[in-house]
C-alpha cells in the first residue's frame, strides 16, 4: 500500500524550522508498520532530522553551516541569484532532500529528541513544497 | 510490487554528473505512485539531488568540495591509493550513496531544477555501478 | 510486504565502527528482492555507508570530522552538556540517520568495499537503538 500527500509549507525565513507536527496534521493516518518518506522539491533548502527539544540547537544549525559554507567565497562563479544562493544548494548537497523514517504501532518511530527540520538557506526562500509517501 | 534495475555508468571525469535521463533510460516504466531509489555501489563517489539547470552550479561544488576536503591534508593516514582517495571516501559520506525519490502519475516527482547528481570523487573512477529499486 | 526489527547496540567508543553483520545478525531473512532501511534514534550519532575493508579509513573519518567539525567553537551557545554534544549533532546533520539500502537474490546488495557504519560522535553516547525496515 501506497498512499502520497503534497504538502505546502508557508515561507519561512532562513534558518531550522522543526516541521514534525506541522507535516503530521497533513497525513491523515499512518499505517501500523512501515515507512514515511519526506521529499522537498527544491535545491536552495533541506530536510534533516535532529534534536528537537532546545530551540539553541538551531541557532547552532545556522551559525555551523554559515561557517562551513560562508557567502562571498571568492572562487564560486554561480553568484547571479545572490550571494546566499549558492551556498544554499551546497548546504542542500550536504543535508540532503530526503528522509525517510519507521512507522511503528500506528506512529512515526522518531527518537526521544528527535524532530524533522525544515532547513531554509534562502533568506527568502519563499513557499516550499514537500512530498510525503507512506508504505505499508 | 518492487522492480530492480542494474544501471552500469561509462567512466566519467571527476566532477558532477547530471544523470537523471540516463537512468530514466534504463528503467521501462514507472508505476502510478511509489518511490524509486538510486544506490550507487562504490565509497569514492556518491549521489545527490541539486540544481540541474545552470553548469556553474556543478562547477562551484566540485570546487567548494575540494575546498571542505582538501587534498593531502597532513593528518590523513589512508594514503596508500593515491591524495584523491582519503577525500572521495570523506566526501561520499557527506553526500550519501543513496536517494529516495517520490514518484507521482507515473512521473519521477523531481521539483523543477531538481535533477539526479553522479559525484565522481576520483581523478580516475572508471565505470560506476548503480541499483535502481522502484516501490508501488 | 514490511517487517521491522529493534536493534540495540552496545555501547561503543567515540569513532566510526562497521556493524553490518551486527545488523544482519539480527534480521531472520532477507526477502529476494526489496530494500532494507535503516535507521538510528539518536541525534548525537549518526548511520553511513563507506569502505569498510581499511581500518585507517575509520581513523581518518574521525579526524576530518573533527577538522570540519572542532570542539569548542566561539560562537557555539548550546555547550550545557560538553564540549562534543553540539559538534555530534552538526556531524550527525551531515551523515544522516537513515540509510536505504537494495537487497537482491535475498541478500545486502552493497558494493565490494562498503559497509554500514555507526558514527558514535559523543565521548560516552552509551547503548544506541536502531530500526531496521524491510521491504519486499
Amino acid at each position: 500500500m501506497v498512499q502520497q500527500y503534497e504538502i505546502r509549507l508557508e515561507a519561512y525565513p532562513r534558518g531550522y524550522h522543526i516541521i514534525t507536527s506541522q507535516i503530521m496534521k497533513q497525513v491523515p493516518q499512518l499505517p501500523e508498520t512501515g515507512l514515511l518518506n519526506v521529499f522537498i522539491h527544491h535545491t536552495s533548502a533541506g530536510l534533516m532530522i535532529n534534536e528537537a527539544a532546545d530551540p539553541s540547537v538551531l541557532t547552532d544549525l545556522e551559525s555551523m553551516f554559515n561557517h562551513l559554507v560562508p557567502e562571498n567565497l571568492p572562487f564560486l562563479v554561480h553568484t547571479m541569484e545572490g550571494p546566499d544562493d549558492m551556498p544554499a544548494h551546497i548546504k542542500s548537497a550536504l543535508t540532503g532532500v530526503s528522509l525517510t523514517i519507521p512507522i511503528s504501532n500506528g506512529r512515526l518511530k522518531l527518537g526521544t529528541w528527535q524532530g524533522i527540520f525544515l532547513c531554509e538557506f534562502r533568506n527568502h526562500g519563499g513557499q516550499r513544497k514537500l512530498t510525503v509517501t507512506l508504505y505499508s
